[in-house]
């Protein structure tokens, strides 16, 4: 019973580092598709949410399978429910990357962003994949020391975010308002994807230590 | 102990609803504080968010004793679970809220609307404070009519935040992109608020037709 536990949580935790692959996945390409204004890459990712959904809603359902039959209690209670909630997170990532491919789609054959911000979106986006890939190898290695790297380094996101604002909002942009409002919602989308990566690491160190680390996402200020 | 069961599902129920009492009021008040460039207000919504995230924590701590003293399966199982899915969305109603009301306090004593979108966040404040109230009706009276009323009013939350960026966008207007960005995620924090307490509401169907919805949240397109 006790061996059967360990197996069906290795592969629950398995199928979460997976989902966290997926998003990786579909933010760089997200990112791309917004950056080279490319239409076909910007779809794939559009289709290709359904998988994450579906790999969600598997995590989930194999999740609540385990707790009916285990019925396990403390920490290992506690584990099981942080798998739910990190799947959550990690379709959220997903979602994400899908409205950013969902802007680049909408505005083609012209490009989203003007170049004085194409380096902040090529940045942001380095950083969120990197956070995915980073939580992916968290959940693996349930490296606790890799948990708080990720959480430095969206302090990383959340500075170029601001630096962000600070650009669309001087007086000498001179790109309008709707491209402006384009790029206000992108940031936001790059920062929450941010959050959520760290969120799903926190909560992987939260099994590994039973303390929840106290460091706050989503801290930004509009 | 399956009465004792049922007395604390009948309790955690209540803590959910008592919940969206408290976000409808957050989200109420930081209205009023955006409308009325009242600070007063908007440092009162930003302190009392705690309480919210304080509830949270209780009603999912004792969301997990249920689980690990009573041991539910089936459907029972599946509902634990709902109320633990449907405090997080409730806590981050009241983050949205927390977010529009530090929005009022960073740009006083300045108001942060135009008058040109004054209405529209007055309409859309009225719907999302309605649509906590309904969330916390749902939950008590578990009416699945009501639950399908709620949709239908986030499809015009939907709508007015659509004209909101039509309005932004527009060749006449005359209120410069600082003003645009934030009326951009403000329109977003509420647009958001509507669609967790749909989520929430969606919750409570499940838990008693057995059966999730099918209609969408987040649909929006950027």
């Amino acid at each position: 019973m006790r061996e059967a536990y360990h197996d069906q949580l290795g592969e629950l935790a398995e199928q979460l580092a997976s989902m966290c692959g997926m998003v990786g996945d579909a933010m760089e390409l997200a990112t791309k598709a917004l950056l080279d204004t490319d239409l076909a890459v910007a779809e794939r990712v559009i289709s290709d949410d359904a998988k994450i959904d579906d790999a969600r809603a598997r995590t989930e359902e194999d999740a609540y399978s385990l707790l009916a039959l285990q019925a396990p209690v403390a920490t290992d209670l506690r584990t099981v429910l942080s798998v739910i909630h990190a799947a959550e997170s990690i379709e959220r990532m997903g979602d994400l990357a899908l409205h950013v491919a969902k802007a680049a789609r909408r505005r083609h054959p012209q490009p989203v962003l003007p170049e004085a911000v194409r380096g902040y979106f090529a940045e942001m986006g380095r950083i969120a994949v990197d956070l995915a890939r980073k939580a992916e190898q968290v959940i693996r290695t349930q490296d606790i020391d890799l948990a708080r790297v990720l959480d430095d380094e969206d302090d990383a996101m959340d500075d170029l975010h601001r630096h962000l604002f600070s650009v669309i909002m001087a007086k000498d942009w001179e790109h309008g308002v709707p491209a402006a409002v384009d790029i206000t919602l992108l940031g936001r989308f790059y920062e929450r994807f941010g959050d959520h990566a760290v969120s799903v690491a926190k909560r992987t160190v939260f099994v590994v230590t039973g303390k929840m680390p106290g460091y706050s996402s989503d801290a930004t200020d509009l």
